[in-house]
């Protein structure tokens, strides 16, 4: 088979070929060709048959932007290029330099159900929707009629099995902060065993002294990262540019478990290691009781993922909210970047089969809104605790509720399982072929990733795969993670795959 | 003049009466009857002529719905009432019982140009803006083309006076949080030298450890308020309820000056205030210093809102930034409450005719979009050092610029000073007829506050005038608040003071 007829065998659509373009020559891996019973059924009506280069990355018009913008905020050493959102559509994120690219990476894994949804346009048509849009309420103090119903739809539907209440914010960080927040409020009401905080508390907390702001503390893991504020930033420890040079909160830190793959072959070494982890939270929990920095709460990703795509064992979930519960300790799980189906459970926790779910499970990121739920014992107990101007964003709501609707009518949580299947077969195989670049590969559903041997080869493997049309992330010291949307389909995997698989044959 | 005929000459629309009213006789102070020239005009099209009120507030529909909400997120002791967004207009909000509020207090001082303006809906109605609400991107990474012309158009328009530079981010407290991690980056950096950072300032931030953190702090003031995240209630010192069991970062905070009214009766005794509040100023500055606990940077709200509506002299705030720029010091101004018009300035800050600018000026609330503007040397020097996820909202800098857009064409920065005028009047007016209970009239543009004689009492006002059809905020220990939109006008004011007449008269 010549390499046009391999071309046209993937489906280039040639017409689509109107300026310089590097072509990609796909299915050319020769390991992983069986094609599935969803790969012929296409979720996004119209959507692009594959990746499409035209210039070098950034091109002309992207750079012309990119000074624009550098000149407005100053900030622009991460930008990668601009976005055609009118032309970019399901799993394919068009440049404004007509480049087109099978995106797995997604705004930070921020898209649920791809670019432009037809179902989520349409929930945006709908002329109540302007009324939402135009007129932001202080849901705290003037709601707006539907926003109960919203809550309901968009959010009680999909709640972790045993948890009914929740409370929309509008980041990922302000979700932390306010969910740690209300724990702390919990650990000192269960302290005071009901009494009324003191003329003393009531003064010295205006000036954030003790007693009336305690040293409690939050206990998180070295290598996590819970967001960016200063509270956040102080349960965060994944990477240096992070946290340099900001001033903390004084909050212990327990070692994540780090779990030597393939899994199968290194039982007994990684339940030791968890077991090691275990035992230093425990410990730690004790000592700063002892010192009278009481750990108040507990947080912890299901999978670190600013921290490399690190996975822990449904034992080790386990044993920390026993840990928890034996000590009053508040356990916080933060799904903002594993929530909302990617890891083939609409939480990641429900794989840890916990006997009762966790006391706050926070989100944001595909879930569009922020926010937390929470069990009913950790609600506060007056008005303004938990409080901001807008507490939350309606429209949010409108948008993911009708990703919700599509999550269900389209079966897009059975579709990450099988999707990530074919991702962790692909990856396998990747490393199976290239054990001199890759290995580590793992994943729960399409949320995966693989170590490469260093950062700077990881970085330039994503960058190479770009050029090549395929948006990829890094993340930890040299990992390279996957985070698509809910519609990628095992058709879109072959291309991501293929187009590894043509750069490692060129590292 | 019959009371029917008072209600007639004031504009009842009788045949809007269809429901169980308590009918509100209005004009009836007798003091403030003087109508200006743009009264005649009306803003905002087929805005209604005054409130009505049908049922007791909460009513029926929105305690139901109240049930409701409470059971979802056990956090509802704020809620006034639920709001029908699509029946309110211009200065009146209507709840969804029916009742129609004049509201001068505006989602807590966060609706610019009123309910449903038509030019904000039509922007909204604009089909590129689909695209842009549907796709959101992480904008650090892969923004949208439009980007930044939006920037430009809503954001840098309207820039104060020497700041060219702009940084969007979501909220309020997460455009404080981002200004003071930009200004601590930038005071380390200074102190470096351009010394790169050791290795153990690398591996000591990881855990929030010296010398990776530093102790350095930020100086705020006694009675401020600048958000409810951890590091923004570290600088907030209005309320217990917003700090109590929380703790926090140990920074200094100095006095606020504590103006007697009327200022032109007591212009020595202010400027002695002010004076001591400068000294303890410098003095906490080189106190940190002393301690290595480094003051980077001081933040300071205009007018202090939740505190109380604490005013000082433009004296005050010159020297405030000869201070700062003596020590080294970042000068930040929140401006989240204060800034978009409201003070007759579009910036509170001009009115101080400072010699240069501020460093920072924070901004969120009516600006519908959270961010700051700062001064080019404080730019960050690198990637990934301010960021987060999505790093603003773009549909709400398309309303934004829509927003400006209206602010200019109609004149509404004038607006703010004539209405103001008109209400300040108008609450000298009846602090003359009440001395017994307001005193302290003052307020900068629409901007304005008076106090009751006691929280409770404050607290009785705002809901008897409520309960009457007008909306005001009450803050600080004594303090009732006015917020209105910018199509607040002189007639509006008419009806809030005849409304407040009417309380004060039966308390």
């Amino acid at each position: 088979m010549s390499v046009m007829q391999k071309i046209i065998s993937c489906g280039t659509r040639l017409d689509a070929v109107t300026g310089p373009l590097t072509r990609l020559a796909r299915c050319s891996r020769g390991i992983h060709l069986g094609s599935t019973d969803s790969a012929a059924r296409k979720l996004i009506p119209n959507e692009y048959e594959e990746p499409l280069i035209r210039t070098s990355i950034p091109g002309p018009k992207s750079k012309e932007l990119l000074k624009n913008l550098d000149n407005i905020t100053k900030n622009t050493g991460g930008v990668q290029y601009f976005v055609d959102f009118k032309e970019s559509l399901g799993n394919y994120i068009v440049d404004v330099d007509g480049n087109r690219f099978l995106d797995t990476f997604m705004q930070i894994s921020s898209i649920p159900v791809g670019y432009n949804h037809p179902a989520v346009l349409d929930a945006l048509r709908d002329p109540e929707y302007l009324h939402i849009m135009v007129n932001r309420p202080a849901l705290g103090v003037y709601p707006g009629s539907s926003f109960p119903t919203s809550l309901d739809r968009a959010l009680l539907s999909v709640a972790p099995k045993g948890l009914k209440h929740v409370q929309p914010m509008m980041c990922g960080a302000c979700s932390n902060e306010n969910a740690i927040k209300q724990a702390l409020l919990w650990y000192r009401r269960e302290k005071r065993g009901g009494d009324p905080p003191t003329q003393e508390e009531l003064e010295t907390c205006l000036h954030g002294q003790e007693p009336g702001c305690p040293p409690y503390t939050v206990l998180s893991f070295d290598g996590s990262f819970h967001g960016r504020t200063i509270g956040c930033l102080s349960m965060t420890h994944s990477k240096p540019v992070f946290r340099l040079d900001i001033p903390s909160m004084d909050w212990p830190c327990a070692p994540f478990p780090r779990l030597q793959y393939p899994l199968e072959d290194f039982e007994a070494e990684n339940r030791a290691e968890e077991d090691r982890c275990l035992k230093e939270v425990a410990r730690q929990i004790e000592e700063s009781r002892a010192k009278t920095r009481d750990v108040a709460a507990l947080i912890i990703e299901p999978i670190q993922g600013e921290g490399g795509d690190n996975h822990a064992s449904s034992y080790f979930f386990n044993q920390l909210q026993k840990i928890c519960k034996e000590h009053g300790v508040a356990f916080i799980v933060d799904e903002v970047q594993t929530g909302c189906c990617t890891t083939g459970h609409f939480w990641a926790h429900e794989a840890w089969n916990l006997p009762e779910p966790p006391d706050f499970v926070v989100f944001s990121k595909k879930m569009l809104t922020g926010g937390y739920y929470f069990k009913e014992e950790f609600a506060v107990d007056g008005p303004s605790k938990v409080f901001n101007t807008w507490m939350g964003d309606p429209p949010k709501l409108l948008m993911l509720a009708a990703v919700v609707d599509v999550i269900k009518k389209e079966g897009l949580l059975d579709l990450a399982r099988e999707s990530g299947q074919h991702l962790m077969d692909g990856l396998q195989d990747l490393q199976a072929k290239y054990p001199q670049h890759l290995s580590r590969a793992r994943g729960m559903g399409t949320h995966a990733a693989i170590d490469s041997i260093d950062g700077d080869t990881a970085a330039k493997i994503v960058r190479m795969a770009r050029d090549k049309g395929v948006i990829m992330g890094a993340c930890g010291k040299q990992s390279i993670r996957f985070r698509p949307s809910l519609v990628f389909q095992p058709h879109h995997v072959d291309i991501a795959i293929d187009t590894f698989n043509d750069v490692l044959s060129q590292l």
